[in-house]
């Protein structure tokens, strides 16, 4: 009944796997192991051009030897690749493109290098496929961006093969399941080949290669924030979004977003969320990775349950003495999962806080400038309002319940809102304004040729937001134009806040839509540094009962 | 520093466990293994009162043997069990409840129990925690909805433990991994040990005790619909799809709900879907459970890549024959993954289309009945825009710039749209009216106290209303007024249908918001089963070959 009348092949994606691992297997021996010096060799052999290959590195733990050895490979066998990756934040990354051994890149994080994937992309040595969100491109992998070859990362193998990713499981799980179940190959460097791992976190049936890397991956504390550089401004909005949003929400499930600010809330739980009563009410489950500066509360006994998306360095030991908070294997070390803690960061959590560079005059923000292609990471995931989401709770029913305009889309139908809050400084980063007339975004979109301006969080999925004006929530008001009124009254002497109308913004107090420090009840001159439970990173180290052991940069004593 | 003077546990949960296994380690020998005899003893030895328990059961494979084992305990030594798990399709499922065993739900689908999950909240037997989509659940297990005791189902366990799950792995590895790494105890029913697994799925690390059941698992065919029983009404509805929306907008990537005119579209892609001229520009990469209807597709060479949430019954060595388009391992089976199969429908789809019991006049819509609880599965998880997507595609874009009120919430930013198109015929099931003035939700939230109604997509997600009138393309409607007038001319001779104003509906199919088939040129006569690839269970055997092997109850010849 076939409307084909030849025989057609089905097999060709593991016929072709099979006829690369052939030529790959001089090279590997017992236990899938191959020796470093091969590395190069078996890459040729096993990749081809125009190959979709992802390279393991998301913005903590990287596959760099792996990726080191692929700059390496003959660039007349190998080229014209298709990277499908979480991030590029290392120079090898950016020199696949450099040499052509890579032309098309599919990702979520550009980290460093953003500057340079802006310039490749103008000058034509890089095809943009897209920028995602995690969970989004971890998704892509099953559907359509399924990588061929994957250059993965683990602390240990043994010698059959099996894997031990531990601590910073992060990535792994999902871009080897995509990649061995499609037939493709996954290759694994790893720091060391044991007799016994820990655990099993990566069955060896997974795996097709793997090599003991000539020095441990490259990792980064890329979620460490030294308590000693937060501010006194940075407390101030601490403080407002305490009283003024977790405490008047009762937001218990969220994800920190990373920055000083979210830092100086973290440290404030014990002080002033203990001071307006607030231990038990809020912060109790988190989609977080180990960030330091959470070590007070977890000891002070705030947090019930934390799920991380990966680990951060130094917090190895605290995070096994505290198996009751996080994911802890019968090993005792966490099992990270990215995957996993974005899908709980999106659909359980009730809040998403983080920072922006910018925020345009409706609400529309991004972290993009016009010449760096920087992408968002997980923010757009968690920072959106899950329309998916089915069950309540009481923060998501009351953000819900306070929108004046859900008839003119539901009609009489009641639904629930996520919270998203982004706190910031009216003036940022070098003194830029944080509010503008128009993103930067659409000067990147036309430089790097992007169908649409790349928006961190979209002006309808945002719900709140804060600055040392007050608290404008966005989500009470009835309509753009007091929506925009708001943002401009929050706004301060950036041009935006210059267009407030003083007699708009007293109507917007009286409404509840805009809140300032004195509405609230917030007393500016207690913003300082005593607010903070640790004001250093020894306060830190001494808050873990010395089990807390940053890294070398952040130690000053 | 700590402000607690005494010393705080920080391994209760793994302490807890490890007295709990003690208990049960005069019941498991080598392996892991247990004797099925010795089941209900093993469960009172691990479970105690107020747990949060999983019993794996999706609407695919049960762990049915533990289930029924877990009825069997003694009520005074365990009760009041907090059950979290995507599904309650048996009755012992809800025995449990009614002998105070278990006493409160969090859970994703009812399916044939629904009727009494209802009268058990009603009449205080039960607790409704809520009812969630998939992959929202499954978010929940990491955040504060972790299970203490979990219940699973895989094929065969080797004598370490290790698991294969194979073409129904389905939600194993999400439910393993959230209890296992919060120190929770896994068990699990295997229809067989074995010394060497086909590939691993599961590591024996993660696995805490393992029984050989006395019976294979149980597992439904739900995904089959015979081609013999497809009506020309539901033929029409497609052909009005396939031209007016998968061929409008060029869907590639997309999901299909379970229901015949799913079933129809599928077989109709080789012949009307071909005659439109389609080929290699629809549907050629899905989030898909193995449906035998989409057998004449594939071998005709419509799809690249299908992503499995689930197996279904009689599919097996079909799937097994075509690596090229399913996810298979090593040892040639199938990997089906709930998790990623719904992150992928939500974050990688550009379309979700399948068919509801009602929509109310604003556009939302449910199954849910006044007196059965039935969740929705991962309907609203696929049907719901992704706002957190920050990838293009020209179907997603085009159906993004097609609405005309995007400025009244994100200003001059333009964003894509998912395309969730819901499929009926005016009258349903027992010529009951799909298109109603107020759904049978809200009496559901009264009866069974939800602060919610539960709607399955609601009416700013909905895009297209297809029926045997035409396609209202909602998303092209400037505000809620026009919206409502679409859903009218649509809605035939129902209540709400009788309302539309002629003239209202002329204007708005000169606007191109509804189309007739006239208007799409889809020739109302051609729609019969002659448009059908396969027109039986036996037709779509033949077109695969013979490797489809139908379960018995579809077979009738």
């Amino acid at each position: 009944m076939s409307t084909n009348g030849t025989e057609k092949k089905w097999d060709r994606r593991s016929a072709d796997t099979a006829e690369r691992m052939a030529a790959a297997a001089r090279f590997i021996g017992p236990g899938k192991q191959f020796k470093p010096e091969d590395t190069v060799a078996l890459l040729e052999a096993v990749i081809r051009p125009g190959d979709r290959v992802n390279i393991e590195g998301n913005n903590q733990k990287q596959a760099d030897f792996l990726a080191e050895s692929l700059n390496k490979v003959d660039k007349s066998k190998i080229h014209d690749l298709h990277m499908v990756q979480s991030a590029v934040p290392l120079p090898v990354h950016l020199d696949l493109f450099e040499s052509g051994i890579a032309k098309k890149l599919d990702f979520a994080f550009g980290g460093p290098q953003a500057g340079r994937v802006a310039e490749f992309i103008r000058d034509g040595k890089m095809e943009l496929g897209a920028i995602h969100t995690y969970l989004e491109l971890f998704s892509r992998y099953f559907l359509d961006l399924t990588p061929k070859v994957s250059l993965i990362c683990a602390y240990k193998a043994d010698k059959k093969g099996n894997l031990y990713t531990g601590f910073n499981t992060e990535d792994t799980p999902t871009i080897v399941e995509a990649t061995k179940f499609s037939q493709g190959i996954v290759i694994a460097q790893v720091n060391e080949i044991v007799d016994e791992l820990p655990r099993v976190d990566i069955p060896a049936d997974w795996i097709d290669a793997v090599v003991q890397s000539p020095k441990p991956f490259f990792i980064e504390p890329l979620f460490t924030r030294d308590p000693a550089l937060i501010t006194d401004s940075q407390i101030l909005l601490a403080m407002l979004c305490l009283k003024g949003i977790y405490g008047e929400y009762e937001v218990k499930r969220l994800n920190h977003g990373i920055g000083f600010l979210t830092s100086a809330i973290e440290l404030m739980l014990p002080t002033y969320g203990a001071e307006l009563g607030l231990k038990g009410k809020i912060c109790t489950h988190m989609a977080l990775n180990p960030h330091p500066t959470m070590i007070p509360a977890i000891e002070d006994g705030w947090v019930q349950q934390i799920h991380c998306f990966g680990g951060e360095l130094g917090m190895e030991k605290f995070v096994a003495a505290r198996p009751d908070v996080f994911f802890v294997g019968p090993d005792g070390s966490l099992r990270s999962n990215r995957a996993y803690s974005q899908a709980a960061g999106q659909y359980a959590c009730d809040m998403f806080i983080g920072g922006t560079l910018q925020i345009d005059k409706y609400g529309n923000s991004s972290t993009a400038t016009a010449n760096r292609v920087a992408g968002f990471g997980g923010a757009p995931n968690m920072g959106s309002d899950a329309h998916g989401r089915r069950h309540s709770t009481d923060a998501w029913l009351k953000c819900g319940a306070e929108q004046p305009t859900l008839d003119r889309t539901l009609g009489n139908m009641p639904r629930g809102k996520k919270l998203v809050v982004q706190g910031v400084e009216t003036f940022g980063e070098g003194r830029a304004p944080v509010f503008v007339e128009e993103l930067d975004a659409w000067k990147l979109a036309k430089n790097a040729n992007l169908p649409l301006p790349p928006v961190m969080i979209y002006a309808d999925d945002l719900t709140h937001i804060v600055t040392e004006e007050g608290i404008a929530y966005l989500n009470r008001a009835p309509d753009i134009e007091a929506r925009m009124a708001a943002i401009r009254a929050v706004a301060g002497y950036t041009e935006i806040g210059l267009k407030a109308d003083p007699a708009e913004t007293k109507r917007l107090r009286e409404q509840r839509i805009v809140m300032t420090p004195e509405d609230l009840g917030v007393d500016r001159k207690r913003a300082d540094r005593s607010m903070l439970a640790a004001r250093s990173i020894q306060d830190l180290v001494t808050w873990s009962g010395g089990l807390y052991n940053p890294p070398a940069r952040f130690r000053n004593w």
